[in-house]
């Protein structure tokens, strides 16, 4: 537990990554929501050509990972799955309606109003690190970024999590917290590193992390 | 019904957007989810000033709108927003967790992988349009999107909606892609236009989108 090959929980992931994306692939958000919540998962490993065929799109439409079914649903999108899980748990949402409310409200704006602003600085850092675009769009991003870190940073005050206890928020944030490729913007605000630091360092975060690297083959799986 | 001043869902928006914005601000959802639900709501209109305040932020940290609360939750986030009056209603949402499981990753891949790529374009087509970085720029920003577009016209194919009947990721979807800013390319997607201009041929959607509109003073509001 919680990896276990005849869990009906099955989450679907890549069988290899280039270096730079080992860690940060999505499936990390099912594997951790597992993790804190004991719910064994079985793991199915694919290769890139498989995830862009037809097949495999009926599942995932967009060809990408992870995908999720367990003895009652099929799922994609890696948010979706961690609420899914969460309500098989009592670890990861709190009880009655306003608390529930709360924790889907900060798993959104982690995805909505946070990491879109996080993407468009990684997709120039990562992925365009050399273009002129990129260069010269790069202040506004930043500036873009620290707007939507402010408001994170606000509302977290002194609180050790989003919402009283540890959520499935603190899930997705902490993942969407993890990509912001620019040191020092990040330590404008000393709450969030804190906060950060404090939920990858639950044990449940260090499982599956290691899950997903280990399941990385050494080199490109040709299918 | 819906819009009624002594409803409990009370949803917060602007008094005042410029015109460009006008039918896009994202209190069209939840408007529009309780036209659907046949929920009331009461408005409660907002000034810029207002919504950049420290009292304002504690409801909706990022500083905009919609901000929504009911007689047992308060929350930010349209798309939360949207999950919580289908929650309330048989009209959103079918029975059974594998249907709902399919509406909730169906209206997070809206939020999360379709709707940044939206962004991105209409950050360079409404926003910066005569940026030198957007120039630059577009065509791979075009190329991203239309990868999302195709994962969602190659689901949809000849289906109604994204899953059985109507539900809140239709949407929530239908508002990502009335945002795309290049009819060309969405006209590579017929069936996603029949999609869109299905959803909004909805009488729910028209009144949702009146509402809107017939709440903006016609001059900034001062506060």
């Amino acid at each position: 537990m919680p990896i276990d090959p005849n869990a009906t929980i099955e989450i679907t992931s890549f069988a290899w990554v280039p270096e730079l994306a080992r860690g940060f692939v999505r499936d990390l958000r099912p594997r951790w929501a597992c993790e804190e919540a004991g719910l064994g998962y079985a793991e199915r490993l694919i290769g890139f050509e498989t995830a862009k065929g037809e097949d495999y799109r009926r599942e995932q439409p967009f060809g990408q990972v992870p995908a999720y079914r367990d003895d009652e649903v099929q799922m994609f999108e890696s948010g979706a799955m961690v609420l899914r899980i969460a309500e098989r748990s009592d670890k990861l949402m709190p009880e009655g309606a306003a608390g529930r409310s709360r924790v889907l409200t900060w798993v959104t704006a982690a995805l909505n109003s946070v990491e879109p602003f996080v993407f468009d600085l990684v997709d120039i850092d990562t992925f365009n690190p050399d273009a002129e675009w990129g260069k010269l769009r790069r202040p506004q991003v930043i500036d873009n970024l620290r707007g939507r870190l402010a408001g994170v940073s606000g509302w977290l005050g002194e609180k050790e999590y989003l919402e009283g206890d540890f959520s499935a928020a603190d899930i997705i944030m902490t993942t969407v917290l993890r990509e912001v490729s620019d040191d020092a913007l990040l330590a404008e605000f000393p709450n969030l590193i804190a906060y950060r630091d404090r939920c990858m360092s639950r044990p449940a975060f260090e499982r599956a992390l290691n899950a997903q690297l280990a399941s990385f083959a050494p080199e490109p799986v040709p299918a």
